[in-house]
Formats: C-alpha cells, sequence, structure tokens
C-alpha cells in the first residue's frame, strides 16, 4: 500500500495568545513539529502540545525559528555560523527534554519561517542547521524544502532526510517556491490542492505556475495549521488520500 | 583522603555583556553550574561555557532560573506548578543538549537565584523543581540549601542531592542565610572564608551569626564568580585545602 | 443629561497573534487603554490602535503593566519602587510619543492586571504610579479602582483621578472584586451585567455578592474586550444606556 | 572661539550588566547618546543615565536600536517602513518621558549600530528613520553620518541635522566607513587619534586609509564609550582641543 507522511506546524500559541486548533488538526496528519520558544510557543504551550501529540500517536518534531517573537520568525536575520548552530541545539534540546520527561522520543527536526527559507539557498546556515541536529542526535530526521540544498547539506552531514513538498503553494519551474509576496502564491481552493497532492503522492510530479510538469521527490507533505480553513483542508486531503487507498503514515 | 566539592555558578554571561572570569575560576573548583538562558547566558555564551569546562574537567550541571533576565532572576515570580516545572524542564533540556552535543554528560542541577531561595520552604515549587529533574533524567543530582525543604522534597521524588553550603555567608541560630538585606550577610574577609570552609569540612560544623555551632551537612561548597575578588578567594581557598590534605573533587 | 464613561483595554495583539475585536468595540465606549509592549502591544499594534481609536473619536490612555510578556502581565512581580516607576514613566512616554505623533493627546492612564491588582493595596507601589504618571504630565487622569489606595495616593500627589467600576465582577461587602479564583467572580450573563451597569450610573450602588447595597462611586465602566462575547455585551450595554437617556461620554 | 560637538553612546548598561563608564566620559563630551532598551539599556538604566547627563550638564539624545539585546543592535534586520518607524518612535518616546519628568530636554536622536549603518545606504530605512524624529518632535536634531542618505533625506522631511565623523575610524577615498572587518579600520593609537580630530575641525579634511584628503562636515565627532580606554582617549582630545582653543561646545 502506497503511503506518504503529512506534517504540520503545532504549538505556535504563546502565553494568553492561542493560534491554530492543534487537537482537530491532529486527526489528518501523522506528524506534527513543535514550535521551541524562540519565534513562537512557551515552556507551557510546548508541554500542553508534547501531551496531544502523544495522544495522538503522532511522530514528534522539533520546529526552531529565528529569536524573532514579535516578527514569528518570518524576518530575515543574519547569524554567525556559530549564532545558528547555538540557537538551533538549545531549542531541540529544549524540546527534546519535555518530548522524554513524558517519556517519549524525539523524531525529526523541521526549521521554521525564514530559517527555513534562507537555509534552503545559504551554504553556510544550512550547514551550521545540518550539524547542529546530526551533534544533537545522529538518529533525528531532518525534515527540509525538496531538492534544496539544507537537504544535500544534512545528507553530506550524515542525516536521515525527508523531502518536503507544499500541497497550497506554487511552484516556479525550477521547482522553488513562488514568494509570498507574489499573487498565485498560495493556493487556496481546497479541491485544487487536493488534486495537487494526488498528482504529488501518485506520480511524482506538480504542475508549475505556467503550467510545467516537474518530478519531485515527495516524503512528506507540509499542511499550514494557522490559516482560517486548515481543519476543512486537513480533512478533504485525508479522504482524498483514503478513497484513493493511501495511507497517512510517518516516515 | 578528605574529599569535598566546590561549584561555582558560570556562564552568567549575556551578548556583548561579559561577567565572572570563568576560565580562571575553574582552576580551583570541580563542578560548575551553567546558565540556561532565562535569568544569564545565551546559547554561544553556553556552548563556549561548556567547552570551557569539559576542557578543565569540570562536572557541568545545568542552573535554571526564573524567566527575568532583566532582574537577574533574583526578583521573586509566582509561577504555577506547571508553569514553574516546564520552565525548569525546557532550560536542563537547552542545556543538556548542548553537553551531549560536545560529547559531555550532564551531572546535576542547581537552581538560581530567587528560584533557589524560594524553592528551598515554597513546597509546591520545591515539588516542580524535583519532578521537572526527575522527568527529564533520573541520574542527574539535584544540588540544593543544605537541610531545606528542596532536598527533602527531591529525595521523595526519588533523586540523589547534594549538600550545598556557602563559605561566605552567615547563618542563623535555626542554619537558614541571613538575609542579603541585613549587615554581615556576606563575609568578604579570605582569611575567615578560609577558617569556615575548613570548620565545614573537617569539623562538619559552622559559627552561626551570634556564635552558636551548628552541625551542618556539607557535599559541596558555593563559590560566587561575579564577585570582584572571587578569583583571589578561590585560589585561597584551594591552597589552605591542599594544605590540609583535602581533596577539591566533584560528587 | 447623566453621562457616563466607558473604557476598554486595546491594542493586546503582538505580532502575529491576534487578540480582541478592538474596531467593533470602539463603537460602543468613549474611552481606550492601550497597552504598551511589556503585558501585550508591540510597536506597530500601538500605531495601528491609535490610528483606529483617533478615526473613532475616543479619549486614549496607556495601559502600562509589568514586564511579563509570557504572563499577560498578569502574575505578581516584584520590583523595587525605581523600578516600578522608572517601568511606568518608560511604558507612556512610547504611546504618548505614538499618540502624538499622529497629532493627538494621551488623556488618561490605566495600570493593567497584576499591576492593577496590588497598586490597589500595595501603598508603595501605588506611590511609585502615581509619581511616575505625575512626572511624565501633570494633565493625564489616573484611572484606577473605585474607592482603593491607588486613587487616595494619586490625589495625595496631585492627579485628576477617575473611580472605576466593573459591570461583570462581583464585589465584596467591602467593596473589593471577588477574586478571579473564586466561582461567580465574573458575571456572563448580559441582561445581569445591563441591570447592574444602570444601577451604578442611576443609583450610585451595586449589590455585594451576598446581596448587600453598596455605595460607589462610578466616573468609567470598565468592559474587558479579550471575553468571547465582548462586542455583545457592549452593544447591549450601549443601547440600555441610550433608552435610559444616559450619555456616553469620555471624563 | 571655534568650537565642537564630542558625543558619546551611553546608558548602554542592562539589569546585572554593567558596560561602559558613564559618569568619566560625561566630563570630557558635551552630547550624550542613551540606548533606549531595545538593543541595550532598561528603564532604570535609562533614568540613572539621565540623572548623570542632566547633572554634567550634557545636550541628551536618544538612540535608538534594532531590537536585539542579544545582538547589541549590531546584527542587520530586515523591518517593513511600517516596522521600522514605529519602533523607532517608541524607543524616542520612552527615554523623551524619561528625560521630561526629569525637568529635562530632548535634545537629538542618533540611530545606533546596524540601524545606523543600514539606514547610511538603504533609503526605505532612512526615511522611516526621519519621519519617526520628525513625527516625535520636528525641533529635535538629527545625528548621523557626515554626508550620508540618511542626513539627506532627513533634510528633505524638514529635521536639523548634526553630520558625524568617527576620530578613530578610517575612511575609504569615497567618505565612507572603513569596514570593521578590515585591519586598520579601527584606530587605536591615541596620539593618532587626536591629530585626526584636530585636522578635522581646524581644516574640515580628513585623510583616507590610502592617504588622500577628503573634504568632511564635522558637526560632531563619535567618541566610543566601551573601549577599554575610552576615559583615556577622551581626556587626550578634550586637552589637545583646549590647548588649541577650540571650545567643546554642543550644537
Amino acid at each position: 500500500m502506497v503511503s506518504i507522511d503529512i506534517n504540520c506546524d503545532m504549538g505556535e500559541s504563546f502565553g494568553r495568545y492561542k493560534l491554530g486548533n492543534d487537537a482537530e488538526i491532529m486527526k489528518y496528519v501523522s506528524s506534527v513539529n513543535i514550535a521551541c520558544g524562540f519565534h513562537a510557543g512557551d515552556p507551557v504551550t510546548m508541554s500542553q502540545t508534547v501531551d496531544l501529540a502523544l495522544n495522538a500517536g503522532m511522530k514528534i518534531g522539533a520546529h526552531p525559528g529565528f529569536p524573532d517573537l514579535i516578527g514569528f520568525g518570518r524576518r530575515k536575520m543574519n547569524l554567525s555560523f556559530e549564532e545558528a548552530k547555538a540557537n538551533i541545539i538549545y531549542q531541540i534540546g529544549a524540546l527534546k527534554a519535555i518530548v522524554e520527561s513524558k517519556g517519549g522520543v524525539l523524531h525529526h527536526v523541521k526549521p521554521h519561517g525564514a530559517l527555513y527559507n534562507m537555509a534552503s539557498s545559504d551554504e553556510m546556515l544550512a550547514r551550521a542547521l545540518a550539524e547542529a541536529v546530526y551533534e544533537v542526535d545522529d538518529n533525528l530526521v531532518y525534515m527540509g524544502l525538496s531538492g534544496s540544498k539544507m537537504l544535500s547539506t544534512a545528507e553530506q552531514v550524515g542525516l536521515k532526510t525527508a523531502h518536503e513538498v507544499f500541497a497550497d503553494r506554487a511552484y516556479t519551474n525550477l521547482g522553488s517556491l513562488v514568494s509570498r509576496r507574489e499573487t498565485g502564491a498560495v493556493i487556496h481552493d481546497s479541491e485544487h490542492v487536493v488534486i495537487r497532492v494526488l498528482k504529488m503522492v501518485k506520480e511524482k510530479k506538480v504542475l508549475s505556475v505556467t503550467g510545467e510538469e516537474l518530478h519531485i521527490k515527495a516524503d512528506t507533505i507540509c499542511l499550514h495549521g494557522d490559516t482560517p480553513n486548515s481543519v476543512v483542508l486537513a480533512k478533504a486531503i485525508y479522504e482524498a488520500l483514503s478513497r484513493n487507498d493511501i495511507e497517512i503514515k510517518a516516515l
């Protein structure tokens, strides 16, 4: 039976501020990436989200970001190699201890926001991230942009990787994501998204923004949990995959 | 041969701000407690301090504090049980990952400042701390105020404890520390401090502020690293212990 | 014509995190208290909220809190007199400059959360707050708990004060608020709340939690903007006051 | 009598962390730029530094920076126009209120670190800064890199400007500062620095790093207060200017 991992960012509340619908989304995904307190999340939120994820049988990953709560980790920052590496180890360690304190196992790491985007083309940052993950625990799976430098660097360092694709984002002909600043970058129509997911999983292909067929490696599909219709979309994908006898299953 | 552990708080710099003389102090102590980024320290400072400590053969502990950088963790805060526990697990985990990423082993935990002081008498907080340490790793040694509730609680939870005494602090007749707000709370004269250290180690006794002899349990002696003459004092204690054939040795 | 001020806390979003429905609530109140970045709010949120308030013709106040974003300013903190005073001046100044940069005038100050609660009985803190407000601008109106020490202290310092009452909170026989930890502390039924508002404005009285009639001084009524039904409640009060020929009007 | 302003950044301590020797340096300068809590400084430090400056008869300026305490405001950040403007207004306002609460007057604004450097060539950022200063108070003097875009933009907006030169920094033939990453960027020899200061003030010229004479506009000379020999250097410049009958005097 064909299977695919679906992952979603979670635990992005902060203190009084609530974001996302984590418990509901967990019904439809197999892996969760939990914010570690730098771009979002706080110790109590992390702890509660880990509880939810363990109960729901999720594979749990760390979701480290830039130290920029006010910008939600979406603003570019210039960290040195040493700063980037230490910041990532710190965040992974914090979440790992929370997971292990509850008897769980940390499974993967997926960088967040601007850190993710910058690392897909910045070799220094890609290496800082990969070394950080490897040195904390070389069994961790490293989740990143399918076909990007962040994954090839991680593989050189010795990490297992998971190539991530985006069901609701437009792709350029070169296989990179169309910038969020351009119109059409995000695909909102759930039927359209479902069709793309099926094509990605069954044919290993995606249509670019100009209509070209691109080959992609899809180990895991990213769902966004903080959009208004995220639960509806998650359910639609879940049901379409079921109808097509594709199992949603972690790596 | 008689031996005693001497511990010192370290890694309390933050970004551009430098505090203490960690490399120099490490010549005279056996255990270090490294700040975890909440009351002091940052990921790069933590990483550099762990490097120093591993090179110097120190036993490395986590030194978690209240989330209060501006108050250096010395202001009382009212955290709930859940908040306290999650905050401690987070901080220990961050440092543990840094230590392990460099091939080291985290050895102990000692709370900082107001968290330490409050936990020595507040049972709820004492329990949150003890459970946090135990659930992260039940091999960690828990370092706290000799004879206090924080240690008896930790022992109930199942942790190994280290009873800490202070060479440069005056004691009341009840065995608690004289508040820093009272005159005579801190003993600055190094000869006087050395005499107290020898009495603590050889006789298991300390003179209270009114001159009574108190029995104390002394597994480890705390040195303060951020005072102006800390290196001089550390060296004086080191040499006095050597002359008396007492080894400085971690637990 | 009888009139009453209705005030509401606003601008409590932070970066990516949205809280409250400020634009909608402004239709039904006369004064707004805008968070200043310590317990909630950030420079952009403050700027956007001031724009909204100026457009809606609101009287604008600063809403300073403890420096505790993660606790939303609701956790007790022990600040010294000097710390408390400097923290309040800083926050008022930040908002004042934003208001003035847009051609507006800062009208009042109302402390937030634990700072408000502690200052209603802690004389040192009450004085630090009152002096801070007075020294920034002695024309500012100081809004605080009706009949409390925070207002008598402010009056001694020379400030104009506004006695605040709470339509949706139960009162003890002594005229203080029933603690949120006790059941019945918050009144959720909007009809009940409306009846209390009318009694407060028309008769200067409120029924205590045991049914005694208490005299109160009510210059301004507080509405909570971050509760689920806040807009519905605001509208109900607005309409009831209109029907009773009571004008909603700032001080 | 010829006169020149000498300015120095101050108030860059934070909580327990002390930086610089503000009281000593104030003997030799005429203007101080006080950090506003984002890259350095905190409300109490700001208040204490304003007290010192008022006692010493200094002209007081705000020294706003990026919201990056851990990087001391020296790391590039990508703020939008709206974010940059709101962040600057916030910081100026906070310091302005502290100065006014003590009966003083805020005189000028000088951006800090990466914000200063980026604004000298980034027109969007230059405009955000200039509008922020102007809208808070159009009497404020705007201090920036001599001959740069940040000053021409500020002049277009309607601000008075002060062209700043650096006595201890090497200049390229184009009149920009040699990057700190290149050797020779900072001139440490105090005799050499003194000669440059005199040439700048008396001849309005500076020798570039390759020995060319450049014309410069020098309204104010920057001293760095956080270097080890800053007091010695400040005193040497002060004495050399006195011997040459040049008065140190604010704008």
